[in-house]
């Protein structure tokens, strides 16, 4: 643990934000009876549920189901049924008893919701519970933020949901999720540093996620894939290939956006180091196969073949360090050779000529990941990454982006590539099918196509505000305000 | 409500006295392993579990069950299959999260307890959960008493259980049951005093308890069943036809132990009340049937027919309140008027001269219950009553005591009939039947014939620490130690 740089990320420790919010409505309900409070918002927070009886004086405890929901259709959903892999301790629920009444019941752990369901599993047969009225003391270090000048309706309707994904999800640390895990994940952290320039500004938020990364380095300056912060500050003991690698665009974004020198240079040797340990895994200049490579993450889908499109972040990354090193006027020219090698070495072992498509792993997998990626890391030119985009829509069998994650990597690609029409109408439709399914916040995974998807075994612990899907603030504010 | 009766209970609550009781060992659990920590004794009052995690840092919260059991058979009970009329707030248990380690975990309710039993229902797959050590910090008001001098080894051992089972039900107030209702019942209240006056001398407990009844007896004086003291103090709506007249013995119990004849005199106009209350209930000199009469207890017994034994616990109470008023020489001239005639009438009505038993009821239900309070209401004479008892005995169809409530009656009434031999072996046969199954305490309810009997449509709540089954230290000090 480098206790310099955490000593920097403990400095930069944000207050939070705290606001209470409150929905009346009494609800006199017995022995198996249910009642809903809408807060009408999604909030990160501790509720406290107001309570009396009437009837006979109560003479034996409530026994209570409390349901935290992001979602309305999460309402109805039987978590019992949940068998998945992740842990159903994330689950929002808590089983409670109430001894007496009145009562004020105060939840000990914070919970993300819009809506709390109430179920009766136990009172007596002498008296019936009055749930009186619900309140939220909501907590975000996000602290404001102009509103979106340009758009549409429909557009202007995507920003403010975008923008509150974001603002739950900046806690003590930039969370991927404040349901679940609440934690600084890098992937994550990027697409939200890169929103939080354009919108809310804590960029000491982001420094200090920086520096938290930084500290939990291991011995080579192997950079973790998460970073926990409970009871102390300590890495994940696992790393993602690509989250490793996108510290150094999450860094050069930072300078880019603050001008901060002085942390760009404190961190430059770690950024230097995720290129020289991604480095052993390549076989000369091709990367290692799947069952070598280790996790690499693109997208949240389990058939997806990462080869290609790992080697695709390693130049992106890369190309990213090549600028920020030129920006503090350094010596580049050793990334420089490497990257014309590697950028050479994918297009002759991944770039399928005939189909003008990057293909994946032994069976040339064709998906949206790996081209997107290739499209990013331009080892092609503008032009050719507009026609290879092209040839990837009306590639009817490419495997589709599941996560608003890889989604917001194909809106980048599309302006990228000069296609701004058609990122604009990406992020409509597929955002905007969230805004038009009523979400509130941006969920952690969308595909329309399979509204019960989930990478976990069950969607009862998805995610329904998702930091990863809080880009289109991002997009609507750098390309399409004016 | 009396608030000078009211001040009086007020100024005479206990302070507890608090100890610390602790279980090392360690448990590896993952999901759904379980551990079991046992204490040794049976205990009321809050307890603490240590928990660490082994693996990788943990990344999801743990989600546990926590059972608290007073009695072995418990563990492994299966508490959601219990659908009876009584809460299920009452079942001993709580489903809680950890959500970071190493944690202390301190529940928040009190529970009566010898077992702890933790069930892991998920951890994730990264981490394992490890169980360190559990601690209860054990609350009472009984302070200390001495051992018992005579008896012989299972006496000992069925005197200690009595205690142990008083002193756990000796909180702020008598309680019925540390696990439920964890209130101050009348019936109740009369055993746990005559056993406190020959052991732990709390007296001023009972003075307290007299004044919380006499405080929250209603307009016409009539006394609750049961007194509520959370959030304040406030009588239960209902009342029963025993345990409101019982109040009377109950006083003059106090009276006798204490010489106290300041609150005898003082609570004297209520226990004439009760008397003058329960007259009502008569049509002439004979109570009404069961279907007019409201509810009296007596056991807990659903098909006992309760109308021979009210009128016999009516005569009992008026008996008590004419030794009352001798003793604190007032007139009752009244009272022996009435207790004659309403003996008579109960010899005539309820008395079958061809079986030599009381009966109850149209279809002339013969039961311990009825039998034994004739014999305790000395309607007959010493040896008369000796032969009642004889016959009950012998008469194989009698509806059994379930509770070692009535069973209580049944050794009060054989001691007080002459038959202190047969007194002793029922006390040892029935409460060293406890004792041999394992009690740290004594049960609510026990019947050897039917182990499984519940009144409550179900085991699973079923109290086994409860207050009227610890009268074994009244009568091995009073009848059996020298």
């Amino acid at each position: 643990m480098n206790e310099k740089f955490l000593k920097t990320a403990e400095e930069l420790k944000p207050k939070l934000k705290r606001r209470t919010h409150c929905v009346s409505g009494e609800y006199i309900l017995g022995e198996n009876d249910c009642a809903v409070y809408d807060f009408g918002d999604h909030f990160v927070g501790y509720l406290k549920l107001y309570f009396s009886t009437v009837g006979a004086h109560f003479d034996a405890p409530a026994l209570l189901k409390v349901k935290f929901c992001e979602n309305r259709q999460e309402i109805d959903e039987d978590t019992s049924a949940y068998y998945g892999w992740i842990s159903k301790g994330w689950l929002q629920e808590e089983i409670i008893h109430i001894d007496e009444f009145p009562c004020a019941y105060s939840f000990k752990r914070r919970y993300a919701f819009r809506y709390v369901k109430i179920e009766v599993i136990a009172v007596s047969p002498k008296y019936k519970l009055k749930a009186e009225k619900a309140e939220v003391r909501s907590l975000t270090s996000a602290k404001s933020t102009v509103k979106l000048s340009g758009g549409d309706k429909l557009e202007k309707a995507i920003d403010k949901v975008a923008l509150k994904t974001l603002s739950e999800c900046m806690q003590y640390e930039f969370e991927d999720g404040p349901k679940r895990d609440r934690r600084l994940w890098l992937g994550d952290l990027r697409l939200q540093a890169l929103t939080n320039y354009y919108t809310f500004k804590e960029n000491d938020l982001v420094k200090r996620c920086l520096y938290l990364f930084a500290a939990t380095a291991d011995e080579e300056g192997y950079i973790s894939q998460c970073v926990f912060t409970k009871p102390e500050v300590s890495p994940d003991d696992t790393s993602m290939f690509d989250y490793s690698l996108l510290f150094i665009p999450t860094l050069y974004d930072y300078f880019k956006a603050t001008g901060d020198k002085n942390t760009a240079k404190e961190l430059l040797p770690l950024a230097k180091k995720q290129i020289e340990i991604a480095k052993k895994q390549f076989d000369g200049d091709v990367i290692r196969d799947c069952d070598r490579l280790g996790w690499c993450f693109l997208d949240w889908s389990l058939e997806l073949n990462k080869q290609a499109g790992a080697q695709a972040v390693y130049i992106y990354a890369e190309k990213s360090l090549i600028a920020l090193l030129r920006e503090l006027k350094e010596d580049c020219a050793d990334y420089e050779k490497d990257v014309v090698l590697k950028s050479k070495a994918a297009t002759e072992k991944f770039y399928d000529g005939e189909k003008g498509l990057f293909t994946s792993g032994e069976n040339g997998q064709i998906s949206y990941a790996t081209n997107v990626w290739y499209a990013l890391a331009e080892v092609f030119g503008k032009e050719e990454n507009a026609l290879l985009l092209g040839r990837l829509k009306d590639h009817n069998e490419a495997i589709k982006p599941v996560t608003p994650y890889m989604m917001h990597h194909y809106v980048e690609a599309l302006i990228q590539s000069g296609l701004e029409g058609e990122g604009r109408k990406v992020l409509r439709d597929y955002w905007g099918g969230m805004v038009n399914e009523g979400a509130d916040t941006f969920f952690e995974l969308y595909n329309p196509e399979n509204p019960d998807e989930s990478p976990y075994g069950g969607k009862a612990v998805n995610s329904y505000c998702h930091a990863w899907s809080c880009t289109p603030s991002y997009f609507l504010r750098k390309y399409y305000e004016k």
